[in-house]
């Protein structure tokens, strides 16, 4: 079997583990036994431990985007709706372990980027796309009056995606929704709501 | 020299090390090393790594309630300033690494908190503390009527503490204030502002 097929199951696997216990705790021999291959395997497949991080962070972001697509996506819907029905869903999806593992973009970006400038500038990168497909959704609002236009689209976007890691932290530490709910039942319509003048 | 006096120098340099690296990437001889002890000895002065890391925890907040008292406390200045004056100082303080080391009590909420019931129960206590010395503003700004007053002070607090440890994780992968700026030019004032009515 060549080495690049067990490539994709050692990312799958991976993304579990460092998705529970972080980048720096998870070994790469562990790693490669997740995935069915050799412990002492894991350099076949990938040039590096951070090469392979942001293989993780790409197998991620896949998750992201069809969380997206499905409703900051959905231009049947009003905007606001349409955002808020994207970190609804997020906040669901992080009920099933009482919100313990967070987002790995933010838990990488904590943990991971200081001593990746691999992971760093992926990071980096995800996150201008995040902030961006959000942001098409904040232009949106802007030229139908629902959201406030004195502030670029993609600014607002960007808080919108960053106060919410801020909220996952909180939540993963007390392992409820309280912060979650605060986000978005008072600071995303804060945020977004049109001003006056 | 008993045990007990390396116990400060080794919370003073593991501080620094944690804060740098991480919870896990940074190991307990390492830690007994940078505060002059000897390599082996780290477990003659904390029962448990986790121990250590609570009070590496209980060492920064020191530094947190200094900040705080400087500005949020200082009551002599409208309460908006005052919580101003704290995020607009700590975005100062970041800037001699380019933020890239952030906040510990937001880097061990992403790293540590899963597996440590100790750090994940101190976090928590550190979280309550600090959006308490904010709420405590917050409320003085919705007595004088120049902060909205339809949300508790503890849930507006809250949400400035969690809002600020996610532009924290933007602005540690960009190495630059962008996200601090956004922080505090826009979120922060559109999530004080009275609403009318």
């Amino acid at each position: 079997m060549p080495a690049h097929s067990k490539r994709a199951p050692i990312v799958e696997a991976g993304l579990e583990l460092l998705h529970r216990d972080g980048f720096a705790a998870t070994g790469v021999a562990a790693i490669a036994a997740a995935g069915g291959a050799p412990k002492g395997s894991f350099y076949n497949h990938f040039p590096s431990k951070d090469a392979f991080g942001v293989a993780v962070l790409d197998r991620y972001f896949g998750d992201v985007e069809d969380a997206l697509s499905g409703t900051v996506g959905n231009t049947a819907r009003p905007p606001v709706e349409r955002i808020r029905a994207y970190f609804a869903l997020l906040r669901e999806l992080g009920e099933h372990d009482a919100h313990a593992r967070g987002c790995l973009i933010g838990n990488l970006s904590a943990e991971a980027s200081p001593a990746s400038q691999a992971i760093r500038d992926r990071l980096g990168e995800l996150y201008a796309g995040w902030t961006s497909a959000i942001a098409a959704a904040v232009a949106d609002g802007q030229a139908d009056g629902t959201i406030r236009a004195d502030i670029t689209a993609t600014t607002l976007a960007a808080l919108l995606v960053d106060a919410w890691q801020g909220a996952l932290l909180r939540a993963k530490v007390a392992r409820d929704a309280a912060s979650l709910d605060a986000y978005l039942g008072v600071l995303l319509p804060a945020l977004l709501a049109p001003v006056p003048g």
